[in-house]
Parts: C-alpha cells; sequence; structure tokens
C-alpha cells in the first residue's frame, strides 16, 4: 500500500455515515443530513479539502463549543429584500442552505435578495450555494469570511483570509455555469497537498513561518494573495460588507489576538438574482450555452487540452463519481473509522 | 522636452473644458458635467488610463453613433429592489451614475438594491459609482461588461474581457475603503505604458499577437487573466451575471463576429446594500477604522515601504492633486487641443 492509495465509496454509504455521526455528536437528523450533502458533494466534485476530510475537525468544534449542533437560529432583520440571519454558531452548510434559500424568497418577491448570515462556521464549499439558486433559475453570488490564514500584500504575516466568492448562473444543455474560488494564488489544500508529495511550489504561492517567498513546500506556512494587492483587497472588502455589517468583525478580533480571535467562527453573504424578472429565460439559457460554446471554439494554448469554464470540471467528476463511487484516501478513511468506533457509529462498507 | 513632459491643470478647468467639449457634441449641460466629473476623477486619483486621455475616443464614439449623446433612458423592469435600466447607448458615467443612484434608493427602501444597466457604453472608473454609495453610508459592489480583450485561460486570442470588479464601503476618520480592479493580471494601460518606455514585461502578463507568451512590451498584444482560470473565470460569470442578464450579450457577438459584435457597447451591474439597517452605522465606521488600523500595524514585507488598503493611494494622490493639480503628459494635452480647435472649443489654460 503507497500513500497514495485510496478506498471507493458510493456517494450514498458516506453521506448516510457522515449524517450518522453527526447525529451522535447532537444534530437533527435534518441538519445532520444537510451537513453531510455538502461534504460529500464536495468529494464528488473532486474538492477533497472541502469534503469529508473535515469530518473530525467538524466534530472536534462541536466538542468545543464552536459549532452549535442544536443552534437557534433567528432572522435579526427582515426589510423587503434582505434578512440577516443569525446562524447561532450552526454548521456552515446549515447555516449557508438556510441563508440562500432566504435569498431566493426575497429576489422572487424583490427582484433581487440579499441573506447576511452571522455567526456560521466553516461554510464548507460555497459553490454548492450558489448552485442551490442556478439549479432554480437564479443567479447567485456567495461570499464568505474566516480568520486571516492569508498574508496581507505588503506584510510578513497572515493579515486576511482566502475568503472564496462564487457566482453561478443557470445553463442550458450544458447546465448551470459555477465559479468558486478563493481569494489565495491557491488554495491552502494545494500547500497541503505539496507537502505531502514533496513537490517544490512555484514562486509567489507561499511565505515561510519567518515571512519570506519560499518554493520548499515543506518550509511553506501562509500563502500570498492572488495578484498581490488584488486579491488581498478583495478579501479584505469581503470581511468589511460581510461580518462588519452583520457586527461579527473576525480580522480585527484575530489581529488584536482578542479572546474571540481565537475561536473558530465565519460569516457569510448569500445573494439571488431572478433572472427570470428581467428577461426571458429559456433566452437566457441557450445564450449561456452559446458564449460557452464560443469559448470552447477559441484557438488552445500551447499545452492546453482543452479550454473548461467554471464547475465543468466538477461537473464532469461529480457524473463519473455518482456512477463508480468516490476514491477517498486510506489516511481519511482510517480517520474516519477512528471517529466511527470512538462515537460508536458503524463504519461505511468499503 | 522629454516624452515624459507633462503640463499641470485644475481639476476645475479640465472639468470645465470637457464639459464644453461634450456639449459641443451633443450632450445636454447636466450629462457633459457628468462625463467630466467622472473621467477627471479618475486623474485626480492617479488613474490616467480612464481619465481625460479618453476624451478623443468618446468623441469619435459619438461621431460614429455607438454613444448617444441625447439618450432616452428608461427603466425596463422595476422591481420591489431592482432596476432594469435602459441605457440607450448613453456615455458610460451618465448611465452608471444613474443606475448607482436607483440601486442606492431601492436599497434604502427594501435593504439592498440593485440597477442592471443595459446598453451603456465605457463604463470609466467603476470606483466612482461605489465611492458614490460609500460617502452617503451605503456599501455597493459593481461590475462592468464589455467586450473581449483579454486571453481566455486555455486559449491564445481574446475570449473575454478584463471586465471590472469595484466594492466601496463607508469608513470613519480614515474615510471610505474602495476597491476598482479589473480582472486582468495588468490593466491594457499598464501594457501601453510599458511599450512606451520600453519596460520588459513580467512573465505571465501577456500574449504577443501570435498568441505566444512575451515578456517583450512592443510584442505585448493580450493580456493574460489574473490568475489563470479565476480571472479568467470571474470575466466570464461577470458577462453572464450583467450582459446576459440584460439581454446585450457582447462576448458572444464579438466571437462569432456577428455586426453587433464589433459596436462599442457596454452593460453594468451596481448593487447597494443599506448597512444602516443591518447594523449601528457608526459602530461600522469605527470597526471599518479598526482594521485598517490592525493591518497597518502588521509587520512588513521586505521591501515594503508600507501596508496600503484599497483606495488608499488613489484618495491620497486626489488630495494631493485637487491642491496642487493634475500633471497631463503632454502628448495627451497636445490631442486634447487639437479636439478642441476642430470643435471650435477654449483649450483650458496651462
Amino acid at each position: 500500500m503507497t500513500a497514495n492509495a485510496t478506498v471507493t465509496v458510493t456517494a450514498e454509504s458516506l453521506r448516510r455515515f457522515v449524517t450518522a455521526l453527526f447525529t451522535r455528536v447532537g444534530m437533527s437528523d435534518t441538519h445532520a443530513a444537510t451537513v453531510a450533502d455538502v461534504l460529500v458533494w464536495a468529494d464528488l466534485r473532486g474538492v477533497a479539502s472541502h469534503g469529508v476530510t473535515r469530518v473530525p475537525r467538524y466534530v472536534e468544534l462541536v466538542a468545543a463549543g464552536d459549532i452549535n449542533p442544536r443552534p437557534a437560529m433567528q432572522v435579526r432583520t427582515d426589510t423587503r429584500a434582505a434578512v440577516l440571519l443569525d446562524a447561532d454558531r450552526a454548521a456552515g452548510p446549515v447555516a449557508m442552505t438556510d441563508g440562500m434559500r432566504r435569498a431566493i424568497e426575497k429576489a422572487r418577491s424583490a427582484g433581487v435578495g440579499l441573506a447576511l448570515v452571522r455567526a456560521t462556521t466553516h461554510t464548507a464549499a460555497l459553490g454548492y450555494y450558489t448552485l442551490m439558486a442556478a439549479r432554480e433559475g437564479v443567479a447567485a453570488l456567495a461570499l464568505s469570511c474566516s480568520w486571516p490564514n492569508m498574508a496581507y500584500h505588503g506584510s510578513r504575516v497572515a493579515g486576511v483570509s482566502t475568503n472564496p466568492i462564487s457566482i453561478a448562473v443557470p445553463g442550458g444543455d450544458r447546465g448551470p455555469v459555477v465559479l468558486d474560488m478563493a481569494t489565495g494564488v491557491v488554495a491552502l489544500g494545494k500547500l497541503v497537498q505539496a507537502r505531502k508529495t514533496g513537490t517544490p511550489l512555484a514562486p509567489g504561492w507561499a511565505l515561510d513561518a519567518h515571512g519570506n517567498p519560499t518554493t520548499d513546500p515543506a518550509a511553506a506556512h501562509i500563502p500570498l494573495p492572488l495578484g498581490g494587492p488584488k486579491g488581498a483587497g478583495l478579501s479584505l472588502m469581503i470581511e468589511l460588507i460581510t461580518s462588519l455589517v452583520v457586527s461579527n468583525p473576525l480580522v480585527a478580533e484575530t489581529l488584536e489576538d482578542t479572546a474571540l480571535g481565537q475561536r473558530h467562527r465565519q460569516n457569510g453573504f448569500a445573494l439571488a438574482v431572478d433572472i427570470a424578472r428581467f428577461c426571458d429565460l429559456p433566452t437566457y439559457r441557450r445564450e449561456v450555452d452559446r458564449v460557452v460554446a464560443a469559448l470552447k471554439r477559441l484557438p488552445r494554448a500551447d499545452g492546453a487540452v482543452d479550454i473548461l469554464v467554471p464547475g465543468e470540471r466538477g461537473a464532469r467528476t461529480l457524473a463519473q463519481r455518482e456512477r463508480d463511487g468516490i476514491p477517498l484516501p486510506r489516511a481519511t478513511v482510517d480517520e474516519l473509522a477512528a471517529l466511527a468506533t470512538r462515537l460508536g457509529v458503524a463504519m461505511f462498507a468499503t
């Protein structure tokens, strides 16, 4: 067995297992199933960093009191087109699906709808929520904020987060188009992966623990922002337009090293646009397919095998993994098995 | 006199001059003054690429019938929280200030407000419009779309636009924070500047006319997207969530080489969030200043003189240039003087 050995599991088995685990630590069946669906979706899409590998950490966060398994989520502000949803430290998938659902409802009545989600926890793969909207013929934009884990441009330490942005729109025969990107030049998961495999990093990807640029995967400590001031600035604006509006600042608390700043906390922003209010939806869908087709006909760059649109690779991987199962690294499976034993939950069949 | 010689002019003289020019080509005094204010603002902020250097091109666009100097702008869709504003080929500053004004009004009544702006023309510096909102205590996000001028990731030709994104929020004593960034790794203006000065480009900035990567400023033809698939994907999503929703596709028309695709056309997206509906605005302002202060205290990277937040350098430049005047390149002044002579408008004093 090599370090790259994998175990294949069906999405359904994995969902059932993860649901059982989160039920065991106190979540309702519905909430546990939502968390399971969002995490397993990331594995189906090939985004392992946001998949079930996070389960042990989520369980720790429940034990530490950072994730509230029985949140009393409530709408604090309710305007014609927006809500401020206090998530009461719910698991991110529970809070963000609720937020996006409310944003879609507001958009249906007001043309555009916004849910500001306060005090959620790890929001998982943001594309899940924007795709929820796109599947219903609604365009969506989502942002999420976490604590500083990325260098701020001009500094040698973490100052902002890799705060992601996701935008999704409905499509035609080719399906929705969904972008889900972090504001770092590379995902943290990619640095971890390079460390495991010993692959040198590209210049401009990371700083070491002393704040110096490094290409040594073992020394890489924090990622650099996408395009320097652009990624750092975009990340900061996401904090300002989300965390500060919901009165739950993350960056300042951590940089000032307050007690609150050491806690696991996140905030989210979910915007929905009911495009059928502005145009003919069937025409819109055809136009999405049309521009995608036009891009795919462009002459290829040297070495480029294919021209892809946002979310296309993930959709292909999902189709394949729904059929053939999800390959999980043996290390992840072992960790989940240990957790299952500890919590007295039956392990999934492999 | 060197190629770098500049002529200094006050903002007020420049605004008067540009207003007179656009009045002469048929705009109302109000519209001409709006265009002048937006262009001169870019020069005040140090963003010469979006300043009065654009005036001759705008005049050409009026002559070609692409900019309509007497637009009959009208709201086509009006929902509780959103409008679709058909700009009837108005000058971008006229359409976008109107759009942002409407988005702010909707946000005041509905919490969030959206204006989708159809069939505008060159939107100029997007930060002007988000800052309009921020000055009134409202957070804003704006997008704009134009024709393909940037390589799509994986292709060797232009496939998408350098479509910018701007986000602004009100601040406290330090003033608003405003990000205004293109989705290209560098602005087109920077490539032009490098060509003029013969400065080699960084790798990853541009392709030559044959679609091969180049660092030769004379050979640089199109910019590459910020972070490869990220910038290309973000640009595409901006087209999909803006141009396609307002039924005025730009990218597909150009890539398919239709007659419409050869015309100068843009679309815009202006979103406003009335943050006072969700939190205490004075506290919000203090929190913005607080996080900015925390970032500025971070240890500096080697070679970094200062840690800046989005829009800070522009605000400093504006304060200095409002006092000392705007230095314009002699070439720009000569071009404006020729235009003034041709149109029979008095040149500004230098």
